[in-house]
């Protein structure tokens, strides 16, 4: 990552740091490294208001430069801050949503005179809007993606397990380039690679708060896949991750096994006007509850209410912001006041489960612009027999 | 799982709890969670000292039971336990090296009389001695581990790179049934599936603390392959993670690209040679340290001590126990003097990077009996030439 980037990207998270009389952030929760170093290092990130960061770095061991400094734990920071004629901040910002109580409070006590201030929202809020560099980034992961689902066809093959079928596109979309790792906000949420869902598994509740559940393979992941023997007259959604660089691309595509319902071609189409209404409506000031809003309309007038989003279980969202992480703002739902603005990138996600078929709908990955939102991620958008 | 199971883990965590006067607990992290309610779901399972466990759960929806509450919220719980006639604690403890200092703060101002202590040493504890059915489990996932292993030789061929022959050998372990989703304790530590280093990319410094680095393809996962080509005369090492059904699985395996230096073959039987003798010493009550410098002495003998667990940045561990995370007790490190105990699971690393070859040496394994330790993870043990 060039430094102009990254100074870029720490001067967003300082002019928010400003306005709420923040002195300083100490930065080491992974993402937010990567953000703000341009790599993930195991170390901290001090952030003065007024002054160049600091790096103190525990490892790779490999590191050097002019505000690199070597640590072996976080209560050195204080000495070299000192040495380096840093001045100790009045008010302070730590990842409080993020960083483990004992962490937090490790961190906390090096600083006694200080006020401590969660600073999560506030690096969430600055890596909401992207930089160009970062929509970039994104594009060349939105290529990646598409390049890999174009194949998923090719790796059918009859009698196949939504198991075998997903380990098979897994690997497309690492012969892509796909780094695997997936990256979510929150210490509850997990997932492997993403989900394929078929028949009536894409309707069993999970615990995770993703678009829709599954019961996975195992009780100790209990979303997604489920070893369901791909059938005719069912759909199967492909959502995996599409982690090519850090940045999360998030698309998903639905085939059939033969030929669906009609019902379940016209739910289809229905989840593909709700993605035209809100692509129409997406733009800087639009608010995130009347896109939320806007989709419901549809899918209630056209009788589909009661499947959108899962059916007993129904996720209260149609799309969320995605970056560094799958679940950035803003949020597509219900009560969120929040409007867009120019470099937030998010992922779309209409989707209908209907029982005995499977999920239809689609999504992909938009980038709100001056004007309105451009589509990220293109692909084919229709049932693709197998 | 069975409720004898779960019962029996619970009361192992309340023997330790009762030790340290605390009458209540709220676990809430996945990893515990699967431990004390046997599947992972979004919610607080709430243990009392002297009563039953109640769960009180958000997502899925689809969960009831005696002892089972939904809620919205956290707040509710007080409500509901008084409501179930369970006095509120006066000391609580919470996962406070797990939870994220805010959702730490909430749970613990809902219990504002309370004395709230860090519960995650506790549960470690509790869960670094297996129970039975853990160790069945755990022999469940090494066999599984094996299988997947045997056949990878059968996925190489020439003029691979570290990550085609990676993505097949991924490939491999998930249609073995691997559930792919790689758990490890601590905010810092990110990796997918596992680990394939070929050549001089084993000896670079990664941020993670896992055995070995590796540049990896990306700065935002910066560990394991770089996309090196697999070279004749150099070794690549295999080490990904087992997890089967919950339980991380540890195993390594070495391969060669025709034949590697005379070196490399006895640096090879060093490493064996240190598995041979830590697995003669281990046994309730032999110190961590002990083990540990008993590797090194065998290490520094033979010439290799440079190039034991890296060579630029060296890990300094040779083992860790393992369970539903890859990182838990007992950790095989210089000054640890905790002894090991029956029913200890934890897998042994010893390898050693050559510039210009590759890593050699071994991991497997290993479960603690009455009398010794006994290997999970059978499978050839040799370098296997592709």
């Amino acid at each position: 990552m060039l430094l102009p980037e990254l100074l870029l990207r720490r001067d967003k998270i300082r002019s928010i740091m400003a306005q709420q009389n923040i002195d300083a952030a100490i930065i080491t929760c992974n993402a937010n490294l990567l953000y703000t170093y341009g790599q993930i290092v195991s170390g901290y990130l001090y952030l003065p208001l007024h002054s160049p960061a600091h790096l103190f770095i525990k490892r790779p061991n490999n590191l050097t430069g002019e505000h690199i400094h070597p640590i072996r734990k976080p209560e050195q920071i204080i000495d070299l801050l000192k040495e380096n004629g840093l001045p100790i901040p009045q008010t302070l910002m730590l990842e409080g949503d993020e960083l483990p109580y004992t962490e937090y409070m490790r961190l906390a006590a090096m600083f006694p005179e200080a006020t401590i201030v969660n600073g999560t929202p506030i690096i969430r809020q600055a890596r909401s809007k992207k930089t160009d560099i970062e929509k970039i980034m994104f594009q060349r992961a939105a290529n990646a993606h598409a390049k890999a689902y174009q194949q998923i066809p090719s790796v059918y093959h009859e009698g196949m397990s939504d198991k075998e079928f997903s380990i098979e596109i897994e690997r497309l979309m690492r012969l892509q380039g796909c780094l695997g790792i997936f990256r979510v906000f929150g210490q509850s949420m997990e997932i492997f690679m993403g989900s394929v869902l078929t028949g009536d598994n894409a309707a069993t509740p999970s615990p995770y708060d993703f678009a829709l559940g599954g019961k996975g393979l195992d009780p100790s992941l209990p979303g997604g896949l489920n070893g369901t023997l791909l059938q005719k007259g069912q759909s199967v959604m492909v959502d995996l991750g599409g982690n090519f660089n850090g940045y999360m691309c998030d698309m998903s595509r639905v085939f059939s096994i033969g030929k669906l319902t009609e019902e379940a071609y016209v739910a289809h189409q229905v989840c593909l006007e709700v993605q035209e209404k809100i692509a129409s409506l997406a733009k800087p000031g639009a608010v995130c509850e009347d896109l939320y809003n806007a989709a419901i309309e549809i899918v209630t007038k056209a009788n589909f209410a009661d499947n959108f989003m899962g059916i007993d279980q129904q996720a209260k969202f149609i799309g969320h912001g995605i970056g560094l992480e799958i679940n950035e703002a803003p949020v597509l739902a219900p009560r969120v006041k929040q409007e867009l603005e120019p470099g937030m990138v998010f992922a779309l996600e209409p989707k209908i489960v209907l029982a005995g078929v499977g999920p239809v709908g689609i999504e992909n990955s938009w980038v709100v612009t001056a004007e309105g939102v451009e589509k990220l991620t293109i692909c084919n958008e229709e049932i693709i027999e197998l």
